[in-house]
């Protein structure tokens, strides 16, 4: 196992399984699967998806979108707000695979029926909740006058109403995870049905992990693109929208200092590795990272007390139990859960198993 | 000016004139000027500083330290606890170049005395207050120790004590910050002076960019080595190390959703491109960058009263006055003062300037 520096490793069977779990969820439920493959980033891992049955994906950029493109996926959604500065890149695409595009303004809508030289699909993004994207569900104003440009234009193909209910990540409980996000199904089914007699294919998607995880009713909504769920977090754990155990990356760290007098010790891992995003435990504690023993690439159950209290650069500082910050030595190397996958994985632009192979990114 | 998608531009003049001003400061004061290249990260960028005198410099990484000696750096400090598991690399480097390690156990020192096969120079990390990694100075039990290593080894050169002063970051005020730094230097030439007899070459040297720049009586330091003044920052700006004029980053980001009824747009520019570094301003608001127009690559003042005041993957959520948020158009390009310039500058990997030229990074 190569750790001399900060390494970050997979755990192929947890993924796979993370995998299939949400595949068989989204079976059970009669609602197509569009996974969102901003988390993992990887035309390997994209392949474990293909393997169960996954067809259509969602990305976060357009470059996102031609890296899949490249790589055999020809039916794309790219889940943010069309850039229109892009527009050269998106009609490159769009002449290539079925590509899925978000609005959310009229101008945007009518950009594009003036700019595209091939059809795409349009889903208008609808704000059910999380306040950073997307048409208000009342504001049916500028949902008509976006679906009516759709209509008028012969490049524009209507898909339906696309929502992002990350506000289920502030929710206080699991419970309330599971009714923020049938909330926001809800108004998408009433905005489905609204437009039915005039647009009557609309179909609504909706996308969020804690959500995805939690809710067992997810049928009322046609299509789920969740993604973080390929690795989960110590965030999602937090939540209560996954286990320890399911918890698919952990970055290895080299230990380079010991403060057993602290009850810490230093390893080479920092922001540009796990990102400077954080979990608020308990008693106003700030956590970036829960700490496992990975021996040789595989890892266990974290250890109670223990977490990366405070981050630079380069260095991370983890909070032990007395024990453990006793017996570490300098040239150890612990495993970290990361708060949030995405951006740790975004960060290390690799994975690595334990049998030493290298998993490679876009 | 291309910014289809987020662009990290640089001002070369008010780069050049922070670095020019650093150097003139360390002049004027007698003390090395052994910068930090962490935040750039660019060969090119190098150059600027060799033209201001430069000749030896600080780094974060043994990685760093090649792609600086693969650039024509030949006397070089990586400023974290050295990491023994690249103790390979080390010496590859150790034999190419003049080479400088900081050590704060025993441990460490007597494995690099086994290990090295070439000579190293070697920092005693002192501990002056930050808490993140470091002998504290009243124990002299532990320096004592790493002393005589070092002495008693015939491939390791002593040469002083170190120290990051990172608790500035977290002082009240530029007069704190000024306090805290003299304390740290005071800390350091105690021991230089403990120690004079049996080591009479013993250097110290600092480095912190908000003490470095507010204190003007550097002198008992022998060498500092900021590195976050190249660019400065928001962060900076906010503990008044720098002025507005002299941040010499800022990241050009698209606008793809207006919301002038919430007097907010969303740019495709989110935390792969900014970082989730943040800054508590006053009134419990965070903000994740200040707001500049950018025309053509060019930016003036920040706009009062504007702000990122939310983050995602790819999204940032920009707070602004009534008036420019009812002006902005989806299609227009904001310019992000980052908060955190180092991490802002690693995330994008390279340098665009208003002609268009890219300055690459390691």
């Amino acid at each position: 196992m190569k750790t001399d520096t900060p390494t970050l490793f997979i755990d192929e069977e947890k993924c796979r399984r993370n995998i299939r779990q949400m595949a068989q969820k989204a079976a059970n439920n009669r609602v197509s699967f569009r996974p969102h493959f901003k988390t993992h980033q990887s035309a390997v891992i994209g392949e474990w998806f293909r393997e169960e049955g996954v067809g259509g994906i969602t990305v976060s950029s357009v470059s996102m979108a031609a890296y899949f493109a490249d790589h055999g996926w020809e039916d794309v959604t790219v889940a943010v707000p069309c850039n229109i500065r892009e527009i050269e890149a998106i009609n490159t695409l769009a002449g290539q695979i079925r590509l899925n595009l978000l609005v959310e303004s009229p101008e945007t809508a009518r950009f594009l029926q003036t700019h595209l030289t091939h059809t795409v699909g349009l889903y208008v993004e609808i704000d059910t909740g999380q306040h950073r994207t997307g048409v208000a569900p009342e504001d049916t104003h500028t949902q008509r006058e976006i679906l009516q440009v759709i209509r008028s234009a012969d490049r524009l193909s209507p898909r339906g109403f696309y929502s992002h209910p990350g506000h289920t990540y502030h929710a206080n409980s699991p419970g309330q995870i599971v009714t923020f996000q049938r909330r926001a199904i809800k108004a998408l089914v009433e905005l489905r049905a609204r437009y039915a007699s005039e647009f009557p294919d609309l179909r609504i998607c909706i996308g969020d992990t804690p959500g995805c995880s939690l809710n067992d009713n997810l049928r009322p909504a046609d299509e789920v693109s969740p993604g973080n769920f390929v690795f989960y977090d110590a965030m999602q754990q937090h939540l209560g929208a996954c286990s320890w155990d399911q918890i698919a990356v952990a970055a290895a760290c080299p230990v380079i200092a010991t403060y057993p007098e602290r009850n810490e010790v230093v390893i080479y891992g920092g922001a540009i590795h796990l990102s400077k995003d954080s979990l608020a435990l308990d008693e106003g504690i700030t956590s970036y990272g829960a700490i496992v023993e990975i021996g040789d690439g595989h890892w266990g159950r974290p250890w109670n007390g223990a977490f990366v209290r405070a981050i630079s650069q380069e260095h991370g500082v983890v909070r032990l139990p007395a024990e453990q910050a006793r017996n570490l030595r300098v040239g150890d190397v612990l495993g970290i859960l990361p708060v949030h996958s995405c951006l740790t994985a975004n960060l290390f632009r690799e994975y690595r198993t334990p049998a030493g192979e290298v998993i490679s990114m876009m």
